[in-house]
């Protein structure tokens, strides 16, 4: 199921020069596809535990934080999402939108290395601290899809 | 001699897939080489200006930060630069390497809109505050260049 | 007991025009006042766990935060708890102080609502995982205290 | 003219319990009207320096921000701008931003000495650099309007 | 004069192991001797600018933060300044802060150099555009103090 | 053990004036020898957990974290370790380094009051939720290694 999905992702569209792919009609249905791909198709799941509390922030980040952002053409969906993953580890103040990001970067198809080169990349950017936290957040993700990565051996 | 700078970034060490591309041998070397892409030939210029009160700070930008960190395979520099893009637009207190970064990213090939799109998207992870600054770094550095650019129209 | 609190709150000395309400007369004695309304009562326990450590800080809490900041006339109880929710909202990095606060807005009168609309505008300014990490600290507060509330429904 | 747009403000439709007051039909209208309260008018000229870079922030602006969010009926819109202020003063890396919702505080009808509070607390929750960096801000705003005021005398 | 103010600050009351050593009576006898070591003597003006728009916080800072806190014995003003130098570097949203406290490890007695390794050392724990930042900060404050010093060369 | 290795670090190489002292010739050595200390002889433990995910960042920790920064000269260990927890206290958005550093500054040899000390302090410079969150740190590495300490009494 996953798999189908990624290629749709792979597909159209969010390919880099997307503009002239068909885009679904309405924000609201940009945003679900975006979110259908980020989420591994649970994003209706993820969405249901708002629904108590603040519903509105349900429709918001469908069709505006993922069908009027995430969603232009202009830049693909995979490096979107290595984006986010630098801006959420920089903070460090979210982990668990870093965890669904960085579920979200291999579900757009990054590559689990480009993700950790990311993560990496902070330690420079935002320092120590703030890098390590990113790695134990990309260990659990990694360890509960059942990839076994590491980043590319070091340089000689 | 930017165009030189860049066809250099993109063929060869900096390509999505450049485990295998020669690189240069020692950390130093490598340092020089990324800073120079990213700068368009400036580094020696803007790593002066630390000689007087951190020599040591020089070097460590150069060896380690672009040597061992920047310029490892598994992640292309256009894509490492909008990373850090992403990430002092999401954390807002560095707005000269904000500046220097947007650059450095134009300096490795992106286009202008993709740096844009970034900068938008940290609106829905940062903040309007966050995104609005960053907007202002682009234009600034844009008009320097004399990049005439703007985010693709809206969605219909 | 909470509801006699709460009905002190809404007299005095926390409405919106105070300067003229009779006021403890010492910084402690304001401080007191004030926590004990925050906390529904609570304050000499939460102060308690601070005795071993630093005590200090209990007297800072209570002489200078509450009893010469958080007491002051000119602006009334419930908005400065609704601004304190705001600004740890958007710092996202003191979860316990984040709920505390949410329960010292309600301790003062505010709305569970108007606590919600805080915490969501958020997202505006602060970004939507600072605003989701706030709704998940509110959801905590309002289950442990029995309340039932959700935003206002979405506007047509 | 400002005097005119306030008071709509103070009627309708950021009254405390405007659930039933007419609201504009779209959020384009509602965000128009709420920004035309905040900036005293100027939302219209202040936007359109976003139309060469990114016209897309321009709309999320106007029909998310401000017409999705901080339009909505739960809570009034000084209370909404003392929040800004708290978050953007806490926050610290957004002074163009904070000064604005200072003016935006003031024009929906916030008293000067109220802004200065929110400000003066903040000390409390995010340290005195924080807080003497928005007195920095407040004072400019307030020159700028010919305002004189002093946060209320010391308690005796 | 400043070299008396800081034969002051070596002697009593800020040594090591200065809890025998005779304190002012009073937090703000304590907090006018320790802000007149820091300032270099300049407390008083420095003050007077909080005074049109804010006197509380003038009185805030002198009782509490310099005459409750920063004064209290335990730790030496060089280590304290120190301290603070290394979070407002870290912090990276209060420049003018950071520069009145690089002075005010200079007026306690830090040596330059050990000024320069902590925010050098930020570089790990904040990244290398806050350690950049605030050694543009240094640059400023030595420059204004006629200092000419670079952080110890190299590790060969 | 850790005795041995703490008077190891009160002599050689980290005294304030240790440039003339024997320093290990490789950064890789003096990265090792700054993090035994520092971690009381568990360095090579706890960057084994980095192996399977990002075997660079182990390198980078001891050969430049510690190797080139921490290790240099011009500043002894404790006052490093002492600006470290200032430093992390401050941001707030890593608990984990943060009880690691105040293990370190003990390691190093500091007192627990002087940690104590320097996390009271940024209830000044970044507010008292980040200074109560250091204390809820400080107490658990304290009970970990069997320490009763409490900060100075209040002065009276």
């Amino acid at each position: 199921m996953r798999m189908l999905i990624i290629a749709l992702a792979l597909a159209a569209p969010f390919s880099a020069r997307a503009e002239d792919a068909p885009q679904p009609a309405s924000n609201h249905d940009r945003g679900v596809a975006a979110l259908d791909v980020i989420t591994g198709g649970e994003s209706a799941r993820q969405l249901q535990v708002l629904a108590d509390l603040a519903p509105a922030m349900a429709r918001w980040i469908t069709d505006f934080a993922y069908g009027d952002v995430v969603s232009r053409p202009g830049l693909d969906l995979r490096s979107r999402e290595l984006a986010t993953v630098a801006a959420l580890t920089a903070l460090g103040n979210a982990e668990a939108q870093l965890k669904a990001h960085i579920n979200g970067a291999l579900n757009a198809g990054c590559e689990p290395a480009q993700v950790l080169e990311v993560i990496l990349q902070m330690a420079v950017y935002a320092g120590f601290p703030a890098s390590l936290n990113g790695l134990t957040a990309a260990r659990e993700v990694f360890t509960a899809r059942g990839i076994k990565v590491s980043a590319a051996a070091d340089s000689p």
